[in-house]
């Protein structure tokens, strides 16, 4: 299938070039880059040397509808919104990596993002690219919106437990943690290596958009409308993710009840591991040891001092939480095997 | 005044080293470490080269005794209630900084030590090695028992909010994350350089001691037994901890309501920064601009999503967890100027 | 082909599972660990979580023998020695990753490695394991000893530019620059976290056992006996090794000529390239672009102030430096494509 | 004395406020920043938060010549050259820290430094700032330029070494190592931590400017022009510079006669530590252990094969690489104990 990137400098795009390079399904046609076009990739992304010969084309929508079938976008935020529509229209199947249509209620996008969305009535058609939970309306969808990163990891870390009635959902705490690399490719104050070396850094600590993903998504399995706490923390690494929840539980809980919940949901889930181990150094998620693949760890602890259960789930942010997680909608989409093109193993 | 250091190896007796040797009062006469009696104190902590030629002594009551008027324990956690009280009852004033007088209530080391405390008189008779909440106690007593790292920082840091009663008591969500220096200097699989490079471990995620010293102190503030939920997590950073405390509202509460609790508890502690700022950098609080000093920095932020307050406490592990914290009782004790050797800048 | 490793649970041996599990003509039919026996290998190295369900072995020359047609050696150096003559009799193929082999000349153990070789014999008799000079003799060898990790990159460096005569050969400098995970996965102070974070130690700074290996290949190359001074520091990441050597020109030298001594020596080399770009930020061998493959990225620039060409090398050190090396030496031992098992792409 | 520091936002003044505050001849009377004018010092400097209510000001020589009595430069290379000679015919002291009148040749500023000299004459009244050198030279000098981070970290390494004449002075090599700060405050794709993260980068490998400094002090030393191959390393740590020196030696020599030279040069300066010890971990300089502080930490090792003496050379670079130099140099140019305001010990 011929398949292009819009948007191809960023982590996310250079991620998706990585993976798409080897996918048996995946003719790589176009990549675009206002700023690199006529580069070559491997000069923006060196890990491709050797790799391909392909180089940076501008955005141009004739030639996306020329030359792709499928077209992954990995545009900043607030972008897509202005051409999806157009593509669509013209045949293309989409997969969107930023949050232009992620979100259900139009009425989200004022209040999260400070915009009126053009087009609400693709915001009912496109599917949100989470294929845990979406994968059945992801056949032959023409528009899949893939979630965030720290969002991601936050729903597939509790959402079975959400399912199962044990958990106060008025009392819920997300605590993220992630590498600079969730910052983008752009030098700002923020990601400047001598800030934030050594350091430990709240930000956006109320107020975070991906909350309007983590409760929507939420709020459907529980069939109710959940808030939730939710405040990241930027760390001194490149890549990874870590969501630490704080439950606090309606009754008394075993661990075999929530071990179910888990099997139960996730059973058969390609990209999942429950991670909870007696022993050994990492008994519980690392992202370290998952780093470059699309799996997400998940583990917990039942507390016996305080009727509280703590849900750890980790990712790579650029893998699972972008380019893996768009690979894999994009199989699911077809349906595919969703490991084609994402066997990976990691580095210990 | 003739000071001691007994566990003068690892970081906190290297550090109880660094701050006692400008001390104005202090004349640093005894440093004992088992394992390197005869070398040179500069030999284990390069940082000290050229600043003494102190070695170190090996353990000996008697030599205590005859060279010192006060005595720092540095020592594991379960030695030093082997000792103390033969110190106490020779006139030798104690400041320890293991956790072996911390709790009050005898029954709490069975529960969460696993032993039996020998000397559980004592136990009433040590001050909690906290100036901010227990200074008055400190002036003149003999064994002063230091707080925790994470626990200092997580009591100091809700403190004051605890005492107001606009906090839910019953869902204190604290988050934790260290450096590898709160491991100590001995090599261990957890921090093996090539194992926490990288990563974000949850380590001790439920059941961690330090715990029992958050329960028992905000028990106080609060005037009825409290519990919380504490899960700390091990960064690929050498020295900081930041605590995230979420805390869940029982009402309608404005900025100024907080900041008046935070003015009121803390408006002339010498070592608390308010860190709430509206640009820059570093809004909120982050271990980096502190490390090296005996400050803790305090910031919030209210959501106005949910009704959630979000808590950051941010100190030196080594500093204001450990040997800063001890030096500050110590001054206080002798009712001087808390800030006496410890008047120090950090670095960008 | 039914391969074994002994030796399964340092970062040599997990890399070699994660490679040899996805190499087409590899059957992994045993792993050693005196250490961890009967532990599955996924608690050891957590990165093969839902990889496979294969245990670590005792070691028994038995069961290698019955169980194995090719074995991987990823012993501490010392240890193959013992029983390597054994195996070959027996009719296994050995790819020995230690020290054991490599050296040719038996003097040269008691000197460099302080114990009289076992069997000289031997060493006539083993290809000295870096395909790229040694393809040929690997055909078919029943005794393959593979290259060091520093040695191999300084090697690769500056081997084409060593036969061309420019280079005055009494002066070699070259200055090496390494991972933790080159200390290997047991804990000791050098690779305590809190001491190697943040610094850049030098050590082994004359006499490192690498030099042996050096200069015996390079001095094959030069047809004299070359030396070399070589000085390795620790680094605060923890993988990649950096080689820079500085190297004085007999002669005024152009760029075209080091390019083509380059492109003549590895013009066909399936996994070096010669990385010297003209801009972007990774005009130079960088080894994070190259972590968790094979390649090697060889660069250069010419000093127009002084007659002085800078030769830079960078590898993975677990990669290139041990299992991956040791795979492509396999493969060439079999005739087969070198990349078999190693196509692999590292990420941004 | 009232002082004053012009470009005071990025890390050279930042420290330069750090070690002012505390100095007791020094009345911090200005600090300047066009950027950051009337914001306070600590919004940019987060480690001041406490410190000092002082404000940005704007530049205006109207105001630093009413205000100073001594003036510290902190600004970019080629800004001071602009207005230095107004300043110094007002009679201000002038401690300049960028490279503006370093060099003394005139024909060396268009060469490394791409402009014309616009007051050539006063690059012979300015004194190089490195008192280890050129102390004497300071007592009341009205214009000291200070020395680099890497060239004079490289310079006191070697000086001792290249007085004595066993060094072949052709073939000087250099491999320097150093941290983020070192490139500025400015975010820079170079300095974004997902692109430092992890790697070992080389740049400006051929030319670097401080090879200028370095040839024009060690060719005094020396008596005859010496040129050197110096290549620089941008680490994955924010602060620190390691300097190695590969030497050859003319003749065959022993340690008594290294640590001779160094002794008689260094014996009794207040800054360099002489670190070579047989044990331990930090056996030779690493700048992880005088971070914050003065110190060079200088050692050595010869090497029984060849006849080769490594050195080392560890400061930190925003310290004795830029604002301590400072300070240094004017507690010197006034004839003050050159340890006022820099008497610090750094952490383990």
């Amino acid at each position: 299938m011929r398949v292009g990137i819009v948007g191809g400098s960023g982590y996310a795009g250079g991620e998706l070039i990585r993976l798409l390079l080897r996918h048996p399904q995946s003719e790589l046609s176009l990549v675009t880059s206002q700023r690199y076009a006529s580069e070559y990739l491997y000069m923006i992304h060196p890990n491709l040397r050797g790799q391909t010969q392909v180089k940076f084309s501008p955005l141009n929508n004739e030639e996306v509808v020329k030359k792709c079938d499928v077209v992954f976008l990995a545009t900043p935020h607030g972008v897509s919104k202005g051409f999806v529509k157009d593509l669509l229209e013209r045949g293309l199947k989409i997969i969107d990596l930023s949050a232009d249509f992620r979100l259900k209620d139009p009425n989200d996008y004022p209040k999260w993002y400070g915009w009126e969305h053009p087009c609400p009535e693709l915001l009912r058609e496109s599917v949100f690219g989470l294929p845990e939970l979406h994968r059945k309306e992801m056949r032959n969808a023409p528009l899949i919106a893939c979630v965030g990163c720290m969002s991601g990891a936050s729903i597939l870390g509790i959402a079975p437990i959400i399912k199962t009635g044990i958990v106060d959902l008025e009392h819920i705490s997300l605590d993220a943690k992630i590498g600079s690399s969730g910052g983008g490719s752009e030098p700002t104050p923020a990601n400047h290596h001598t800030e934030r070396f050594g350091g430990i850094r709240p930000y956006q600590v109320v107020g975070h958009r991906h909350i309007a993903e983590i409760e929507q998504e939420l709020s459907i399995l529980a069939n109710k409308q959940i808030h939730v706490g939710f405040t990241p923390h930027a760390l001194d690494i490149a890549r990874g993710i870590l969501i630490t929840a704080q439950l606090w539980l309606n009754k008394k809980v075993e661990n075999a009840e929530v071990w179910k919940a888990y099997r139960d949901t996730y059973g058969t889930e390609p990209f999942i591991h429950i991670v909870k181990y007696k022993k050994g150094l990492y008994q519980l998620p690392d992202p370290k040891v998952i780093i470059g693949t699309n799996y997400v760890d998940i583990g917990f602890e039942l507390d016996d001092h305080i009727p509280r259960l703590v849900v750890f789930s980790a990712i790579d942010n650029i893998v699972k939480g972008a380019a893996g997680q768009a690979v894999q909608c994009w199989n699911a989409s077809n349906g595919w095997d969703e490991k084609v093109g994402l066997d990976l193993i990691s580095m210990h």
